[in-house]
């Protein structure tokens, strides 16, 4: 699809822009065009590279007038195509990159859109506070897009999604005009919570320019343990123990089977099989504390006595930072582990914590019948309630063959979380890739709201048309 | 303001309620029609006591469709006036008290709108999980309410608000049609998040039926203590140790004035002095970590450390949960021990952490020029940045002098506390009290995005009328 942008907007753009603010250069515009699993190409007329929320102002409102769309897009590493335009203008928040405040008396960081998520991982730590969010992507994905998206990661059971992890945001609405809500109170009860709308928005009520987000304290004691469990019900009772022993200090407890852990030996360099033997199942676990000790105490006492209960069938803390991270390596690497092995239907769903065993059985049992000898793994936040369960083609498969039944399969996916209570987009978001699909699993009461509330604030629907209802 | 309904919606109403469902009895309507500070006296046609979702679907339907407004009110205990009706139909939660479901496994409670939350702690308590939210009001207040107004209350500096403490909700929208978005996931990203809209809504975007709301483990260990500092800026340096000493273990930080402590002594039976000697200003901080013991190893290595450095003046750290008790008493006390010293301007602000003891101070002078001879108290949850900042008339005066220079005295400390980038309502909402007041503090921009999204769920107007923008 191309959208014609009349001449005298693009015209008008670039004087707002001024040098350097804008691109028409194919090689310029080549890398924002391409998703980074090659999934998703786009095409636009135009990328705006504004430097400040004014800019911004400028050319929304200028797109507003004349009735042309607009993609914003952060550091490209969505999943699900909600940030790769389709002829729209690309308004890129690049230079949007200032750490406008960071406070240790109040615990903020006041980031603009286009920062990374490690650089502000950074600037916490310059004045010894932490940002917890922890995603595979940090060094590329921003702000902007963190808020947009209402990503999630590896501390979610702790800290929340981004959702719980924003104080205020800025940012220019539909219409061209700013709204600054940069506020940085941990109260503040005057009406409905704009910013809430916008936080996993996807971009589709204007643009997000700056965020002020919460910081924490850095912990004392921080205890990393992979331990091997039968099955994915005795991995939720080992989490169900897990919160009860280590109180509200459990960060991580992420599950795996291991498939995905012999993928990631086979297929990704130095990696090391976290335990001695192999097991069916396995937990990574992270606790940390304020309290010096207490997390590698606490961590001791949840895996002894689920040891002596039979509950794991083996486990190992890791005795030092290199231990952790290897740890974490193998985690980390569970969907870059599988890539190699060809064609994968790739979901992202979350069902109630106590139905996660028997979401993966069922899953399982009805993928083996749909689409025989394909290869699951089945990975992710199971303390969430989020697995990514992804269906790989049957060894020395074809894959053109695998992706063709795509769609039908991940059908029969969605539909059994849907059932259980559950969502078929955890973290991702629905860009322009779940949509429609989103569509089928909502009520239409719920549809109706959705886009009413869309309608009363783009009328003209310029900002990610691709997205939501 | 009377509202008149025609005789047929009434006669429907009382047809789909049924007997027992409805009353028009002024004795029963009465203690629904004034607020428990006897500020807010309402008048209504009819009272609705729906027992059932589909009840309340029923009734608002028909009222939308003879566009008759409606107010909700669950357990009265509102401080804005937003649950007394002013010629609207009254909707009253109070038969919707069914706790549908409460799982360990999941962490979660299902909640009809009129459960009070000490019920749902007690629910929690049974399956050995906790409800952090604590609130003055907890046998009376209720779920519906609470959602309503994103109540606050002393853990929100662990747990954060109510927003933060539901995952999903059921209600009925101003068209009469159920919304059941009463999912228990922790991430799902699929569209604007629907629920944030509710919660803080006051009642103006339809009636929450239901909601289900997150638990949390029992912690092993807690403390208590009470320490005394030389002034708010003090106890905001204390603030920030604790946080770093205790981790994200602290679970309240609480700061009181000599004053309002010697007005709990003077006019609340069987309260005593938190420590031996007076002193002007006192935090209450409570610890509570899952580690056996570690709640009172941080508090006293905090306090010692702060002694040590001559940050505090003195402290005593509760050595029984009777000791416990009285410190909080003395703190819950704050509001009904002034009450018997004559009219008060009570307000409830919040400003950033750091803004906090200029805040204090900036009032009290202004407010020292502008009544001469008043009594402040200043007391609250300093930890989030919220103090109830109450100004009291001079000893002798007269209340009906004070009284009626409130909204000119309101007026200068919101000034004060919006000059801060702060809010003029922290926790206690809007209501019919200070929707006009929060006008002038919000840009046009956001008042105009607040209105058209009220509008596109609620065309006619007819949920709360008398609230928000």
């Amino acid at each position: 699809m191309t959208i014609s942008v009349p001449a005298d907007v693009l015209s008008r753009l670039k004087a707002v822009l001024g040098e350097g603010g804008w691109s028409q250069d194919p090689d310029r515009l080549a890398p924002k065009l391409l998703e980074w699993r090659d999934r998703w190409k786009g095409t636009t007329p135009f990328l705006a590279l504004p430097r400040t929320t004014a800019d911004v102002s400028a050319i929304v409102g200028i797109c507003h007038e004349a009735g042309v769309p607009i993609t914003t897009q952060g550091g490209n590493t969505g999943l699900v195509g909600g940030q790769i335009p389709q002829g729209e203008i690309l308004l890129s928040t690049e230079r949007l990159s200032t750490i406008r405040d960071v406070d240790a008396f109040d615990d903020v960081i006041v980031a603009e859109a286009g920062v990374t998520l490690a650089a502000v991982h950074e600037a916490a730590l310059q004045v010894r506070r932490r940002f917890p969010m922890g995603l595979a992507s940090e060094g590329t994905a921003t702000i902007g897009g963190i808020v947009s998206t209402n990503a999630g990661g590896t501390a979610v059971l702790r800290y929340g999604n981004t959702r719980d992890l924003v104080l205020g945001i800025e940012a220019v609405l539909p219409n061209g005009e700013i709204w600054n809500g940069l506020k940085r109170l941990r109260k503040d009860n005057t009406g409905y919570d704009l910013k809430q709308l916008f936080i996993g928005g996807e971009g589709t009520l204007g643009v997000v320019t700056a965020a002020s987000l919460k910081l924490f304290p850095i912990l004392a004691s921080r205890a990393t343990a992979v331990a091997a469990v039968e099955s994915p019900e005795v991995a939720i009772q080992l989490l169900v123990r897990a919160k009860e022993e280590a109180g509200g200090a459990v960060e991580a407890f992420e599950l795996m089977g291991r498939r995905g852990v012999e993928f990631v030996l086979k297929n990704i360099p130095n990696q090391r099989d976290p335990l001695h033997r192999s097991y069916p199942w396995y937990v990574l676990i992270e606790i940390a504390s304020g309290e010096p000790g207490a997390a590698g105490a606490a961590m001791e006492r949840l895996l002894g006595k689920a040891l002596e209960d039979s509950l794991i069938l083996d486990a190992a803390i890791a005795q030092s930072e290199a231990q952790a991270k290897a740890f974490w390596s193998v985690r980390e690497n569970q969907s870059p582990g599988q890539k190699p092995e060809g064609a994968t239907w790739k979901h992202d769903i979350s069902v109630p914590v106590s139905q996660v065993a028997k979401f993966i059985a069922q899953a399982t049992a009805a993928m083996e019948a749909f689409a025989p000898g394909c290869r699951i793994t089945a990975f992710g936040h199971v303390g969430d309630g989020n697995i990514h369960y992804d269906v790989i083609r049957p060894d020395g498969g074809d894959d053109a063959a695998h992706s063709a039944k795509r769609n039908e399969g991940s059908r029969i996916v969605h539909d059994i979380a849907a059932a259980m209570g559950g969502s078929i987009s955890a973290e991702h978001g629905l860009g322009s890739m779940k949509t429609e699909e989103a569509r089928r699993y909502k009520s239409p009461v719920e549809v109706a709201a959705l886009s009413a509330i869309r309608q009363s604030l783009d009328p003209k629907r310029i900002m990610n048309p691709r997205v939501f209802f």
